[in-house]
């Protein structure tokens, strides 16, 4: 067994143990225990800005690039934005022991299903220190042991960052191993992770597109993924103009960078106002990429390449083709989308539950931008991400997608004919 | 691309094409689908037979054991029983369409979900030709889109069923691929379905360890598994007699082959009638494996040895352990279980609360023979399997575990501040 295996090993299994301890743990007490860290993230400021320091210094000799420089950095605003964030995840209801259903069958045996942590989580993630805090808080909260493995960039901060959430964990009396980091930069541990099937019941990676793939390529642990965001926008004839262009230009330009940004533009042939769609985005600074019905409508946008209907810009670029009818939008979305956000806009209410039964994206919308793809706007008051695979949790996932359930079975003695 | 890749792949394709039209097909049609292939199943009686005698004669060439005979086998009333069974599944309600939960926002926007099918599914079994039709049933029943692979040592039984059942699909006007059938016994195809990520959703094997441990392990497609019932009856001090020895008898000795049996018995050292109970499961012919105080109990009674511990007999033998109140049975359940289904046997509601919430168990069960570990004895109407994984179904799974949900989000113009 190479080292990382024993550490990866070693560290499993003080999961399991505190897991199951966890399992005795109120609501309360979970609750508390985040408060308490959010206390200790405050009170360890100068520390943690001192730690972030060098990493952000260490970066800078690396000559790492300043969008990455700026996802690592930690100011007084951002470590309080943290700091609250803990909080308000320890006043979401907690869903551990809900019941999901009841039955009562002709023999009188009482089945209920109740919900239940999911167990050992292992978050795989890369220069962002905030994670540290926000996974910790989220598989703490639904009752999980966590496991925590940042990028190396930012293994000042990430260290820092959890002392002071596991000096809320003990003095809350949870479990000290129910959050854990690994310490090491070696990347030899995020193979261990993936390879630790009993020990890790399920890896969540966060981060960009070779992060996520590797996961998904290497793992043997079932793996909570959301990859890339195609997200489309379909103009029926029927679309309201002036809500057709707010959706289109909000949906691509209120922040490009974000999963939940639409990357490709659908209108249909009989939408009677293509132009003025398009000006407005061009107006707005974005990059339009058409095909030839599209480059038609004006002078400044250029011609879609082949590439381009599968490309997540994550930037002020987007692709816009032209379709006859909403069949021929699902084609597209069904060739070329992601599974993630896809949009209808119409005033037709039949065109918009046809479009909703046949996308087959985790969150299917009519009339509304993509960029509320967030579990923030969907009232789950805090997310982990946005799964784009089809079991376990779909779209959104918060505390619930982080649970499971066991069947409880109450008799009075029943035994089976 | 191998032959066996390149036939998945295509298959793959005309599943996810099938899966798609299915989206658009109604309950009732999905319904009369299942009733048409019952119905064909039925008219076939003498093709399905005559099939099934070649295989079983084929079976008696290579001498292949009489269980496996006895698991290959159809005669009238087997296929009656099929034939019943898919009738059955026709008439269970659908799931999909249903509406999980729904939220309104502040903004206005009304956040659903709505549960859909999985996608395509793979089913990989081994000799039990009704396999074919159960699963086929299932699958379609619930929107799915599956491709069937079962044991080469029943290709000439699983090809008459599917003929008939794949009648039933076109007379109702479901698409021809929703149910495919590998019609090779070429080994590798299994390995091509493992690897068919991007084609095929969810892999479910039906059949022995080994089959479930290739599938885990090769597995690049997610897995619903069920792997041993390592079951445990505990009987605690406060028990009542007359509870104990029916519970135990029947979760033993009912049907010593079903994975809801139980394996091991442990009792509370301050029960006070421990020699009933063993004396009625030796009476009842169960092989009795015990740890030393239990040897004490009845001459009959042999030694247990370390893996009896771990070891799922599916045979009228038990291991006998005394331990010394719940928590050592949980630690006991927790080191030697399979998370599959474990009972407390007590008249103490406190304490059975207190097992039902440490033990980490898909299913937990109260005064109550494990034996009623069935989807059918659930209300569920039928089932695909028992999942002891802790992702998307647990337990017993059914029509609600083969589907997935999507979020519908409804607006009326909005856009992302």
């Amino acid at each position: 067994m190479t080292e990382s295996a024993k550490l990866i090993t070693d560290m499993g299994r003080k999961a399991r143990a505190a897991f199951s301890k966890l399992t005795g743990v109120s609501d309360a007490q979970k609750s508390a225990a985040l408060k308490a860290a959010a206390r200790h993230l405050r009170a360890n400021q100068q520390t943690i800005l001192a730690a972030n320091q060098r990493d952000v210094e260490s970066a800078r000799e690396r000559e790492l690039s300043a969008a990455m420089i700026d996802r690592l950095m930690i100011d007084e605003g951002r470590l309080e934005a943290i700091a609250s964030a803990v909080e308000q995840v320890a006043d979401l209801p907690d869903p551990v022991g809900q019941t999901i259903d009841r039955t009562e069958r002709p023999n009188g045996l009482v089945m209920e299903r109740i919900r239940v942590p999911l167990g050992v989580i292992g978050i795989i993630y890369e220069s962002r220190p905030n994670v540290t805090a926000d996974a910790a808080a989220l598989t703490l909260r639904s009752g999980n042991a966590v496991i925590l493995r940042g990028g190396s960039e930012a293994i000042n901060s990430n260290r820092a960052i959890f002392e002071a959430m596991a000096a809320g964990v003990v003095e809350a009396g949870l479990p000290a191993d129910a959050i854990q980091l690994v310490q090491t930069t070696d990347r030899a541990a995020v193979g261990a992770m993936l390879k630790a099937s009993g020990l890790i019941d399920i890896i969540i990676p966060r981060g960009g597109k070779s992060l996520v793939k590797r996961v998904q390529d290497e793992a043997r642990v079932p793996v909570l993924a959301h990859l890339d965001g195609i997200n489309h926008s379909y103009i029926g004839k029927d679309a309201a103009q002036d809500k057709a262009i707010a959706i289109a230009v909000n949906a691509k330009m209120r922040r490009t960078g974000i999963c939940g940004a639409m990357e490709t533009l659908l209108i249909d042939q009989d939408y009677p106002a293509p132009g003025p769609l398009v000006r407005a985005l061009l107006d707005a600074g974005c990059e339009l990429r058409g095909d030839d019905s599209i480059l038609e409508l004006d002078e400044r946008i250029v011609s879609a390449e082949a590439p381009d209907w599968d490309t997540e810009y994550l930037a002020p670029i987007l692709s816009v083709a032209m379709v006859n009818g909403v069949d021929e939008a699902l084609a597209h979305i069904a060739e070329h989308g992601s599974h993630h956000t896809d949009v209808i806009v119409t005033e037709d209410a039949d065109l918009a539950e046809r479009f909703i039964l046949r996308a087959d994206s985790a969150i299917v919308m009519h009339n509304a931008s993509s960029q509320f793809a967030d579990g923030g706007e969907f009232g789950l008051g805090a997310e982990i991400g946005i799964s784009t695979g089809r079991l376990h949790a779909r779209g959104p996932v918060a505390l619930e997608g982080l649970t499971t359930y066991k069947w409880v079975v109450r008799g009075t003695g029943q035994i089976r004919p």
